[in-house]
């Protein structure tokens, strides 16, 4: 029995279904080390990127809510609990206190590079399975792609 | 040496930040338990509940970037990272998977509840240390409160 | 048994509600008398407080939803009914019929001025019990005397 | 002598004056009634209903408003005090606390209903004497209907 | 041989279209006449009855756009031209130069009963030949007679 | 038994309803022909009168919504369904393909005329049962004959 | 001769135009069927619902306009008549009369099941001969594979 | 004595004064002419042209109240009376009724440019004695001249 | 050396800076005089000059933006210190405490004729040294001699 | 006699007036020297602090309003004259002349930190004798603390 | 070294880069192209055709913006300078001077489909080296289609 | 023969048509090298010249389109095609690939200086002959020059 019939066969479910999981989490979890270096921040560059930092928590929550809500749609129930996100994201550890501005601008850059890797392996994955799903991956990934391009022009 | 000098002495800071530092991983919880209700509420409230929901996320939201920014301009580096929201959270355990409407109701009600009751806490404590963090917590406790009603006379 | 649980104790609920009940009343009354002076006002000032008056009742508006939502959040019923504002309001009685542009204005500085008086009070006696509901007070009164000056300043 | 020069003969300002002073008492005590039951209601049709009557309220707020400057603008001093209202309102007496969902709808559903019959009456007597208030109650009663409506359907 | 087909017998044409034109041209006027006062208007009102004077020249822009246009789709060409309005407004002649607030506001009160008394004729007779235009003149006779009773209020 | 108890008599609401019934289906149907046109209209006034088509599917499905939901309230339930209107609508045959942009205002003006043939039945029809529902007719009868005329006018 | 020049091959063309014209039709036929239910649906959920039925039609009219302007700038005639919808869309028939919310939702379960169905059909079959009208496809299934998740849930 | 005292000498004054109420009077017969045209043209360009206007009219409207603002600034009372217009607007008669296209563009074309040869003169004639007032003129001549190339081009 | 370059000449530069510089100091204290009467008007008109004073001081703090950061554009820091303003501006004392409407206007009267009558030496000076520059004082010049007139003839 | 009545006793209006006059002085210089440096700063970080400083003077600008009317809520006139500004500010003396980035921002946070240490104290003094002007201080010290903190986490 | 890391393999990137250079190349042509015939139209459709022209700027610009930050996202600086666009665009030579309208839409006609059969051949080029460049080169096909189909339709 | 024909002598108008055409291309220019700084800008102020350098496209779009359809007003065709604007323009090779802020900020101040060179020149020479159009170039010169001082002070 289900509670939403999924328009896919189940094997191609499970792999749709654990890349959109798998993306909340990642996504989710970048919302949550963007606002925190937006609050730590220090230095000339302040303002500057902690504006900046707002732009990638708004396109993080925007996408979180996008690959969840594509989870339910396929019948699957999303999980992105904080212990979940704690437990299973793809970012790694981001450092607490106060933070130079060069020093948040490379943790953005990571933080960023470790999630778009493993968009570019969903976008791969779910191509055959589930054009639909792949399509909101593409998208993602050219959003997040953009801002990495510009922390790393901010740094250089 | 600090980077942003306080306003506060150092017994009134303590008392404040350890305040402020709880209400930003009690409110960053709550933005994802809305959320996490909001993607799997099932059942024939499901439209109006999962609006009413994102509401709840977007207050939290709000009040989690005051809370946390009010931290930075006491002097005190605010943590609102996934692993610090998992471990330290005042709100219980959030089930997984679909969840029917008038369940998630009632875990709505006991999070705000919980929520709630240190929130109030806050209010009595920072009254005499600093009336500008205590006006901000009469705030968000109006408003929480406000919720708390909306969530409850749902289930009457 | 209740509805809508009380976060105060018995005896600080009883100051705050009665604050409230008594506040929504004089607030309502508020909107329904300056609407009576906007439509009945005749003179050479007509347009200009014809104008003012509606920014009172925008205010009082306002002012009656938020101290009764807070009755509710609180766990008390709030009344608001025709009868119940006719009976109790603190507001003197309102001429019936065309009124001369100064005498709208005193009738104006007396009804603002009765509810001032009383706001006061309620500010007095809801902060040890409900600091929450001391600051909607406050806020309220701010407001109100603002008005309070503007039509003061009006007939000086 | 008059103030406001009225563009209709003595015994037709008569009958509409009266309709409109009869529609600005009913339409007032709309507001307060759907203000009441929007604070007051409880049940799993809380939220929606909760909305639908803030709908009524700026509906009969606008509609009172029309009715009261017609009046005005025909050399009739209009009456919308809370006394006047209380006394001579064609609505019924609306119950004081909690109300469940359903029965917040059948008082609705019977609010409407009375003013509407009433709101007929006068679009059949103001024909004759003046089109222009006439046509200003058949939009209200359009109005109206159409909330009546909403609310018949939602308890069926 | 026509250009745009009338949906009204001849007959009914003559009386709509007449009342058509005549309204088009009382409007027009009224606009100019308005602007007029706006620009030479002097006194302890000036700023409020300038602003007043604006709200009367779009109200009879918009309806003299509105007359205009129902004459072309009952298939009449309209005339708008500034001899035709000269010629044959029903307002009557306004002073030239500076003019003192309290006579600004006498000028309007005129300009205004004048058209109204005409429009209600337009009201009477097009009725029978054509409810849709008697539609038009009923929803601008409302309009126009809530600006005159706010100009003959200022007066009193 | 009934759902939603009608404000009319029975005979009355006869006439009324088939009015409404009528005009709802003349108006999806007009919305269907006018993006019919939209999308295949060819030639050098293609993109004034493709943007032109749009104000007319905007205006009926306006209409169409207004008097679906006057049948609603009047007790009646509408029918809008595709069969019901391909088979009952007052418009004639619409031409399949390309067409070029003198011939699609041919074909707007043939089917504007013809609902407003039957609107203007049903402005006299409804009067003496409903003159709330007349009056809605009335106001959509302006609206469509002012879109006639500007079609008229583009092939004069 | 060609009016539009298509950008691609005849054989391609036939395969993607037989798929918009389809997607048309049952874009258009959704469209009329959610605002048949908006109108006579009646139940405890009819607000929730009923303005959940707006969104469909609104996702539904988008949709259909985006398609049929496609076909046409693949140089093919789109055809969007109500006959033709009547006759060849993919979606069983709808009820007439008032239906319950329960049944109402069941109603858009099937009803956007059907056009889903063909929806992926159609994102398969134009993948190889044109890209661009498949990424539009893919687009639309997005969208109503998430109006379809939120009907479900209703009825969980 | 004077009413509002002029920043210009009189002789300077006497120049600037004739030429603002030269404008003011071209540009108020400017918006009744492209009003008339609006309202009376015909032909497969109707739609185009009958926008067109209304961007004529909104201008001209903007500029006389600007020039006619100006004039009381400089301590002269305007003239913008339906009586004056007639009598002393240096643009030529214009046709009634019904204008084809083209020759609505031509009479356009010609009122334009009547205007713009005597604001040229006021720019020469007012930039010694009022560099301010000659701003003014210049600007309006940008604009005007701007409407004017737009119809040359369209009958072209 | 200089950190911006100046587009003019030295001799030039002198006569503008110097300009600029009074006309910041003037812009800056017209912006404080018309506030400190905002707030200490009283009788009959305060209202309607409360609101007008709000607009001279929005236009006051527009111009004096523009003309510092003209000065900062040629190459000259500009001053607009609390001290600079009170020891260099144009305008006369302004009397502290409550004052009267009639007063009020004719301290307006005075401030507004004072810079006024430095403006127009500025846009004298500086047509030939920088045309830029004198662009920007006629606009100002414009807009403060309409303000100039408005408080004159509410006086009149 | 007054012109507008106190509602505070003599010895406590004392205390709030001076309190309130004296931040007026504060907030309107801060307001002036923000904007001095906003023109006259330059260096790498231009761009960025020019933008944060103007938002400094809107909350300035804000505040000081908001002072002020508070002081005649009251019944006390008060005083934001240039003259009294430059005589009695809290903030100490701010550089001529172009200015560097870095400086820039240490004026900035001298300025701030002097401004918030006596807001803090009109926080405390304020309290007792007028908890609705002390809340007006709170919320004046909250958002000026916010600036300090991003100023100073800028030249970290 | 490199400034901006690539996601993409070196030869997937060659491929990549050069399809976004050479698309970067031919919007910005496009722009330019369709903004010189905005300017130079002439003929009866000038002012619909004029206005489609800036329609086809505005998706011009936004789309060589999007190519040009796709490529320095993929680590590319990309090259849309004058010279470069004048030597390397797909666009054929634009004629001088007056352009009759027929003409001017011959003009785009042939500039769309030059852009856009280059655009299929990179969204066939870039699907299996970079689907995420493919998806952005498949929405722009679309958006350029459509207008492409608007150009053929308004010359057919 | 002409198309447009020109408010201007000969002489006069070749004067300033070379000046317009010489400020299209420039302008042209200007918003093509600002844009390829825009997308090639590395180092830490990225983000801060980023945005900046869009405000200078818009600008310069802006004024481009100005003088474009001014000389098209004067009757004389302009000429924005990139072969043109790459012969003649006034601005210097702008260097290709990625570009250090710091030397993107002396690239921009050179470009705005070269431009605002010739925009003086031609301020001067068609004072003369056609103020009209000299306004127009004083008023983008002002701006110009904003922008010219924004980078000279980041470069500071």
């Amino acid at each position: 029995m289900y509670v939403v019939k999924s328009p896919l066969a189940d094997a191609d479910l499970k792999i749709v279904s654990e890349a959109l999981q798998g993306a909340l989490v990642d996504l989710v979890d970048l919302s949550l080390v963007a606002k925190q270096i937006h609050w730590n921040i220090v230095g000339p560059r302040f303002r500057s990127i902690h504006l900046q930092l707002d732009e990638v928590v708004a396109s993080a929550r925007t996408h979180s809510d996008t690959v969840a809500e594509r989870a339910s749609a396929l019948g699957v129930p999303p999980d992105g609990r904080a212990g979940t996100v704690a437990s299973s994201s793809g970012i790694g550890a981001t450092p607490a206190g106060w933070i130079k501005d060069g020093d948040a601008v490379r943790v953005m850059v990571d933080a960023l590079g470790a999630v778009i890797t493993r968009m570019r392996e969903w976008v791969d994955a779910t191509g055959e399975p589930d054009p639909v799903s792949q399509d909101i991956f593409i998208g993602i990934t050219a959003d997040l792609e953009k801002h990495h391009w510009m922390f790393q022009a901010e740094n250089a």
